[in-house]
C-alpha cells in the first residue's frame, strides 16, 4: 500500500438513482430522474446506476427503471448498470440492453437469507444462470458479482474474511465478469478496508472493479483512501450521500458523490467531474426529495479558492 | 508513507474546551467546564486544552481559563494545555503551570495581520520572548509553535509549502519545545497533507507534536490517515466536532473527537479513549450547547456489532 499506486483516473460511479431512492420514502418523478442523468453526464459522470429490476410492488420507487434504463443508453458516453435480484431481473437487464447488470450477494449468512431467503451459495449458482442466459442472447452486458456485508452484518455480526474471499472466487468462477466489495452497514475501517481488499486483488486481479463505502460512521472517505492506495480505481457513491440503508434515524448513507470528488479533485485524480455543476445538480435532488435526510459536507463549505481542477487525462 | 509506519499509540488531544467553545455563542458555565474534563480524564483523556489566555473582553466564553486550568491540573494524569495569544498570555499560562502552551501562528501573511495584527515573523519573535520567560519562570510549560492555515487560507488563497517550512524551522530556533500542524480552513486533502507533513517531519523530527484537521469538507479522518501513514501520533479533535471556526452556517468545524476515537480503535491502535463513555460525555456537552450546531457520525449509528476495542499498551 503506498502513495504509488494511488491511480490518476478514478471513476465515481453514480449510485443515487438506485441505491439512494430506493432508501427513500418520495418517489422521484421519472422526468426528474431524466434530468438527473442528463446534468449527471453533462457534469461528467461516465457510470451510473439507472435502477433495479425487482418486482416494482416491492420497490414502487424504482418501478420506472425500464424507461429510465432506455433513456440513460441515449445518453452518449454513459454506462448504465442495473441492480439484479435473480434471472428474472437479469433477463429484464438484458432485454433492455444495460451495459452492467450486479447481482448482489450478502456475504453474512444471516443476512443473506433474512433479505434474499437465499443462501450466498444459492446466488453463486444464480450467477451461473444469469452468465449462461447473456451468453445465450448475444448481449454484451456485463455482469458483476457484488458481494455485501463484507466487513461484517448488523444481524450476524462478525463475518469472516476468508468466507468474503471464498464467494468473491466461486462469483468468478461461476462467470462474473467482475466483482466488487461493499462495506453494507458501515462497518469497515481503513486498516480491514486495506487487509480485505489486498487479498481480494490478489483473487480478482483486472476483474475487481468496484468499493462501495457507506458514511455510517463518517468513515465512507477514508476507506476510499485506503483502496485508492492499492490502486482501485472505481468507488460508488450517491449524490448528496442518500441511501446506504442507514440503520440508525439520522445516520448517514453512501459515500457523497460531491464530496468524493472533491477529494479525489484535490489529489490530482482526474474524475472527469466538473464539482461545480455536481452542486448545482445535488440542489436540484435535495429540492426533488426535500424532506427526506440529505448528507455531505462540501455543499456547504463550497470549493477552497485555492481549488484547481486535475487537467483531464488523455 | 506505509501500514507500517501507523503508529500502535495515538493521543487524541481534545481541543472542545478551547477551539470548541471559542466558536460557539453560548457560554458554558464554568461547572460544566469541570464537569467536561472530570468525565473526560474518567473516559481515558489524556490530554485537552482547557481555553486560552485572551482579554476576557475579547473572548468571554474562555473568561474563566484561570479557574477551569487550575482544576484540570488536579486531574491525575491529564496533560492540560492553554492556547496562548502573546507573551502576556504566556505569563498568566506560566502563572497557572499549565503543562503546556500554544502559541498560534498563521502562515498566511493576510490572515495573520487581520487577526493577530502581526506578520508571521513578529510571532516568531513573540515566541523567543516567551521561551526566555518561560526558562526565567523555572516552570516546565512546555511551547508549542503552532502553525495555521499551513493548507491554505481563505483570505489569501493560496499558502506556499515552503513559507509554511521556513516559519515552523523559525520557531525551532526561536526555542519552540514543539510544533504542530493545523488545516485552520479545511483546504488540505489526503495528497497535500502527505506532501506537507512529510517535509515537516524532516525539520522537527521528534519535536513534530501534532496534526489539527477541520472537517469542513469532509475529510478530516482522511487527513489524519494521511498523517498517521507518516508515523504522526497526535491530533487534536474536539467533541461533537465543534468549533474550527466553520465559515459556512452549517459547516463541520473540528474533527469530532467520538469518530476519530473510533477510526482509530477499529484500525487497533490503542488512545486510550472509553468509547462509549465518551459519547455519553458528548451527549451531556450537546445538551449544554443546544441549539449550537454539532456534528458527527458515529452518535447517530452506535458501535458496529463487531466493535473490539483494541488492548490497552504497557
Amino acid at each position: 500500500m503506498s502513495q504509488d499506486a494511488i491511480p490518476r483516473r478514478v471513476t465515481i460511479r453514480e449510485v443515487g438513482l438506485r441505491d439512494g431512492l430506493q432508501s427513500i420514502a418520495t418517489i422521484v418523478p421519472t422526468e426528474h430522474k431524466l434530468q438527473w442523468l442528463r446534468d449527471a453526464v453533462a457534469a461528467g459522470q461516465r457510470e451510473s446506476e439507472v435502477g433495479s429490476f425487482v418486482p416494482p410492488r416491492l420497490m414502487p420507487q424504482l418501478a420506472d427503471t425500464e424507461e429510465v434504463l432506455a433513456f440513460a443508453k441515449t445518453l452518449p458516453g454513459l454506462r448504465a448498470s442495473v441492480l439484479v435480484p435473480n434471472l428474472r431481473g437479469a433477463e429484464r437487464a438484458l432485454d433492455g440492453d444495460a451495459d452492467l447488470m450486479i447481482l448482489p450477494l450478502s456475504a453474512s449468512q444471516a443476512h443473506s437469507l433474512a433479505n434474499l431467503r437465499k443462501t450466498p451459495d444459492d446466488v453463486v449458482a444464480e450467477l451461473a444462470r444469469i452468465r449462461a442466459a447473456r451468453d445465450a442472447s448475444g448481449r454484451k452486458t456485463l455482469i458483476e458479482g457484488g458481494v455485501g456485508t463484507a466487513f461484517g452484518c448488523t444481524i450476524q455480526g462478525r463475518v469472516e474474511e476468508s468466507e468474503v474471499l471464498r464467494l468473491m472466487q466461486a462469483l468468478l468462477d461461476a462467470g462474473a465478469d467482475r466483482v466488487s466489495l461493499a462495506d453494507t452497514v458501515g462497518y469497515a475501517d481503513p486498516g480491514s478496508v486495506s487487509r480485505l481488499f489486498e487479498k481480494a486483488l490478489k483473487i480478482a486481479g483486472d476483474r475487481f472493479c468496484c468499493g462501495h463505502f457507506h458514511d455510517t460512521r463518517g468513515l465512507a472517505l477514508v476507506n476510499v483512501h485506503a483502496a485508492l492506495q492499492l490502486g482501485v480505481d472505481r468507488f460508488d457513491a450517491s449524490l448528496a450521500g442518500i441511501g446506504g440503508c442507514p440503520h440508525a434515524p439520522g445516520a448517514s448513507g453512501n459515500a457523497s458523490t460531491e464530496d468524493l470528488a472533491f477529494m479525489l479533485a484535490a489529489m490530482g485524480i482526474e474524475t472527469g467531474l466538473d464539482i461545480q455543476a455536481l452542486l448545482a445538480l445535488r440542489a436540484r435532488v435535495a429540492g426533488w426529495i426535500e424532506g427526506e435526510p440529505t448528507h455531505g459536507a462540501l455543499w456547504r463549505a463550497g470549493l477552497p479558492k485555492t481549488f484547481v481542477a486535475p487537467a483531464a487525462l488523455a
